[in-house]
């Protein structure tokens, strides 16, 4: 057994003979890449502790698989035997999509894919799939097999039970984020009787669809504290104000960075170089196959050393917004009924100073539900070759009772039926402080 | 009041006008840099979780000082009333030298300090009395303010309670690395219970000189529990083997590049440069006030952006060693009952074969007592002209009865005394993982 | 300073000297008979953890009103000073009448109420005003002080903060017992962060009243968390169904028990034999004072001391209701669709085979809301006059923005406004499971 | 799946078919009995969240045991296979020991073995044996069944590995009481990583027998820690002097109520008288056959209801201590050097007085070691005739390496040694306050 220390889960094991195949990925240079991207890319400006990267995640899903697994195949008996069959056979490929289901993040994912125009989603696929080391060792386990593991985490998979596990409304996945985003940082909202869920882990048909979901009686109550969980992450962590005004400037850093490089004023990375390059080539039909191996040197590390560089360039907007996010020092948010009008104003006091407003004024729409849910969605929504590919998450938990009967959260749930009829939708202006003090008033 | 949230303490609050200053020292670009160097250096090798900055050690360290005086400070009556009286006048000195005590770290402290021979002490004291942003602040405080917090942290300020809060062997930095270092780390080794040793504090004479101590009857279980939680963190996490390979590494991989460097090889860090060059100039008469702008521009993300590159550098032995670190691919130690001997075959097998030993066959010593603190007086045991200016951390928890009699803990606990006679030393030779198995068979 | 160990808060500290009358109180008869009273009564039937007394509770609550009230005098400047000064001067008082809300309870409160007929609050009051160690403690004190004591707990003082401090929405009592019995059953649903709530505590004005409140933005998370917790103990907890079902069955053993005594078939415990002959000579001007050292001597201990004896009472009903109690062996409930039709069906059913159905067919309505607190509100509710000395606990949690302006929870609050319009509302019946499995099969 | 929620360990789960046997066992009279016997007796007077019954600790060892079981039986190929065939074989029988290895236990243990002269274990064996439900449940399980039970308790049973995992240096039943009465008690001392442990756990074989220990590399640290959490646990919680001081007192209440009892002044409770009177019938030929359903009638309730009625009795010195018990007013330690000197000195002025030294000054020699278990041997240590039928536990921790050799903890170890070699042992002096005061001075 090789062990694993973590913060969430205590004791992560894998096994070295049936597992070895994970151990193998966890060893690869692509995954240990994960060790240098944040899990949540700039919320340590506001929350210090939220430090972890996606390393750790990506363990602590592969464990949550591995007990979701456990727990289901023990409930034999009370469901169709072939549901169960097919997750004994699967446990494997379950595993090692739950490991690699995040390996084609970037290092602050938004703004590269600003920059790049390309979903993180395409370059998983492209790593699963491409010439890459672990490629090889999906193959080597099974010839097709890498073509399984990307088909589970695009959601085409035939083993729905597999893909459900894996991204639906109550998958591992999110279950290790919010767990460890509410642990580490410090901000207790998005915890959650884990132990409790598990237990009440139920397997069932919903129109001849498999669906993992829970018994109705003991897990009503924590299917609704889950989904509050989320909730409460979202408003308070993930869509912080201070959080998504340096989300915001980073875009903003990369959008000057690339117009200056163009202009030959300034050098981005190397391998950021290489793929923009490679893009303008032929945007119409791109092939991530050349640049995988220059993707996959992209993690925050560079990205820091250049904001860092790019703090003492000459040009005024990029020094500027580069030390603003090296200071934390992000623009300030307005509390005014009329955001619009203000906006407004704020573009023509902008106009007469002179100032670029596309770089001083920004908007922004941070808009999820927690109960449908577009921290998966908003990546694949405006999407169209994507969609084809790629299925939407199942966004409901289903609640079975004794005799396999099943309901669903938000028809018998006041509370949840609330948040689902109410998108969360937070519309903001950022701008410098010292503006926002000339418009409003100290 | 502002408020930090943490993974240790919860909830982190400044007044915002009574700590104003504090808040302010927080904004500097130099603190901020901390964000950006891990506690641990290369622990998360080891520990995956162990990603947690400087910057949150440092907010948490100021945490403990505030509620240590406030403890201390509430007993007044007990004890002769000038040291309540001192404390209570430099309560915001103490919580500076606290949020200040490790601002001279760079990143992989002790890479670093072997490749420029600088220890971080010496940047500490530059950082804060050299033409930096947080002089200023200190200035403006009060003129001499930061002459004092320096002498805080080096140890020789007047007020000896102050110091001693800050480092001796019951200080405020060892409490919150090591329950830091646990949570995260995911070993329980490190943890004790806090509220009650905060419950147990007491002040004290001994020889004539103000000692923070414990009650003798409440606080002995905490005190032994408390060094003895020490000793585990490091048996089992600072002096970890994989974690000191992954350190040897990182040690060779820069004295690699400084050597490619001076034949013009290869290229260091620009800012790393500069301190190089500043050095060579006169290495009897060390001025770091022309450099330390360009030291405080050193961090983690710039060592492994350099480390990135360089692993597909042309020099063999760099883009090697570089490698082995990028896919946590370390050398791997032996055991062995005749170490020398082992390391004598070693040496001939490698001169056959044209392998250079400086890099492929380390040795390491890695030697601490929890009682007597090696952790801090490591760095400052062989230097010369510091340690006129510094004096030793105080290595004795006192314990005092309802009379104010003091005991030293080592005097009356076995066990304590076990540990102080016989201190941590683990010796050991690392080697590339080929080299050991054609040494010593599979 | 006199310390305390607790599951919940760690450290409970009293001061020798400024808190020396609540030492004082702890140390009575009628305060260490707490320790004999389980907080939860018959719920360790269902959680078996739950064995907590209402002594450490009362100890808790205390704490959390000595944090509550440093939080909030903590804030001077940005509420009107009178609120302030009021809370100082009163602090005492504060932490008395936390220390003796509960004073009056007796064991298994429902059924012991049920038989005498005395709400427990009328105890409490006694305890406090009449001929106690409590009552000399307090007037002792300060002449006076019983009564003022009394009114903060019946809620009729004139310093509201104080008296809202003890019940109301947010208050001290049930912010005590949900955290402790949520960590003590093992059920995760009450958990919530304690430490933000604090933080977030505000006091403000409300048409011309003082309120406890929470600051909106950082705030309203945490307060519909906390409504949260509170709903789930409710359903999953207080009102699970083998919990109702002990209780019904331990009223119904003393309601036997009671008419056997009359017609001497049996003997009560002698206190509580003392009690009800007193209760019977006047009931139209019942006093107290004559029987409340009686009161003070029923513990859980005499009732289960008794049951255990009345499980081989030679009265079939009173023997087989204790034995049900002692082996765990409940009524059952059912669940059908038409409740009053399997109720008159059963009716009929028990009439035909002679079995009395006021023993053995049982309705239980379980109703409370979490937002509207019928948890207190139950036991004063259908009184005459108990109602015109006491108040009802404020119903609603105030989020107040920076300008003091002030919004109702539920008013904003979409979940919360849910919970509110949906009363909790459980309807049962209850009957031994051979009878249940004829009437509806196995 | 039947679940129990645990404070301790969140969910403890039995299945309802295979495990069917432990659920009938819990529901039967005797086990169900054990809700009313607290843990830690009366602890709770001095850490007052020490509540909790034998019950819950019976599902927690019971648990525990379940985790060892599955853990050992994975570690397959590792070690002789027989031993693991062994314990597959011995499942049920190592969990129905681990639920009823307290089962005879009485309220407040030590006080009444003294009135009674027979230890609890000589009550569990015939609770098992005899005629009782549990009886009759484990026979009907499997004729012989129940003897088997018993002698796994009693350490003769001829699986020694399951002996071993019930009562060893490190079974299951120590882990789970030290981290149930650390946690409940609220003093941290006695928390360990029990996941690690578990993680830790080898089975190996020392002088042909098995033993179960730990890995030498993994396991050294989490081995000492668990040694020191129990040594912490004597000293602060275990041996505390109130705790020790109301231990004496209530000796003493049943030494006196027996006295005056057979003078035919004070009633008993009838179950104790019956057992009293049986035991006088014929001394040298105890038989528990006939008493042992009265012996299942006495739980903490009862003793307590008679101390409260007795605390009113007209024998002075019964009044007087059940008084002193009900209002926490112990005995007092008095720290002097010469404690015989005192000892004198006191009985002179006792007798000067006409005080009954017998009941009013009482010595007091707690002892044990951390290591060597006292706990477990001061109840079978001075006895005859149960040395031949019982086992003392092993006293040994046992570490094993990868080639399967043992070391053995004390050797290796040089804390353990330190506290192996120096027994715990507290002597102390109690007698009332007023007494302490006249003697020594206030």
């Amino acid at each position: 057994m090789k062990a694993f220390r973590d913060p969430i889960h205590n004791i992560i094991l894998f096994d070295k003979n049936s597992e070895k195949i994970l151990l193998k990925l966890i060893d690869t240079r692509e995954f240990q890449r994960l060790r240098h991207i944040k899990q949540l890319g700039l919320s340590s400006f506001t929350y210090p502790g939220a430090e972890h990267s996606r390393f750790t995640h990506s363990l602590g899903v592969t464990h949550l698989m591995k007990r979701f697994l456990d727990k289901i195949i023990s409930l034999k008996g009370d469901i169709d035997q072939k549901y169960i069959e097919d997750l004994s056979d699967n446990r494997i490929l379950a595993e090692t999509a739950a490991l690699l289901h995040d390996i084609g993040h970037g290092p602050f994912s938004h703004a590269l894919e600003k920059t790049t125009k390309i979903k993180h989603e395409k370059w998983t696929v492209e790593i699963i799939l491409g010439s890459t080391e672990i490629n090889s060792i999906l193959e080597d386990y099974k010839p097709g097999f890498a073509r399984e593991v990307a088909d589970v985490i695009q959601r085409t998979h035939s083993s729905k039970a597999v893909v459900k596990l894996l991204s639906s409304q109550l998958d591992t996945d999110r279950i290790d984020y919010l767990l460890r985003d509410s642990k580490l940082t410090g901000a207790g909202y998005g915890s959650f009787d884990l132990e409790w869920m598990i237990n009440c882990l139920r397997l069932g048909e919903v129109n001849d669809d498999i669906e993992v979901g829970l018994d109705l009686n003991k897990g009503f109550s924590i299917a609704e504290d889950f989904v509050m969980a989320r909730y409460y992450m979202y408003v308070n962590v993930y869509f912080h104000k201070a959080t998504r005004s340096a989300e915001l400037i980073i875009d903003k850093i990369f959008e000057r960075a690339s117009e200056l490089a163009k202009e030959e004023k300034t050098e981005l990375p190397e391998d950021l170089h290489v793929i923009l390059k490679e893009l303008e080539k032929d945007p119409t039909n791109i092939s991530l196959k050349d640049t995988v191996n220059n993707y996959l040197n992209l993690t925050d590390n560079t990205m820091w050393h250049y904001i860092w560089m790019w703090s003492k360039h000459s040009d005024q907007i990029l020094s500027d917004l580069c030390a603003r996010l090296i200071y934390r020092n992000f623009f300030k948010t307005v509390s005014v009924d009329d955001i619009l009008g203000f906006y407004i104003t704020a573009m023509n006091y902008y106009r007469e100073l002179g100032i670029p407003d596309k770089y001083y004024l920004l908007r922004d729409q941070a808009s999820s539900s927690s109960y449908k849910d577009h921290y998966i969605l908003q990546k694949t929504k405006s999407e169209g070759k994507e969609e084809e590919s790629e299925r939407e998450a199942s966004e409901q938990i289903f609640l079975f009772d004794e005799k396999g009967n099943v309901k669903e959260l938000s028809n018998i749930s006041g509370i949840i039926s609330q948040i689902r009829n109410k998108n969360i939708l937070i519309e903001r202006v950022f701008l410098p402080d010292e503006h926002k003090t000339k418009l409003l008033g100290g």
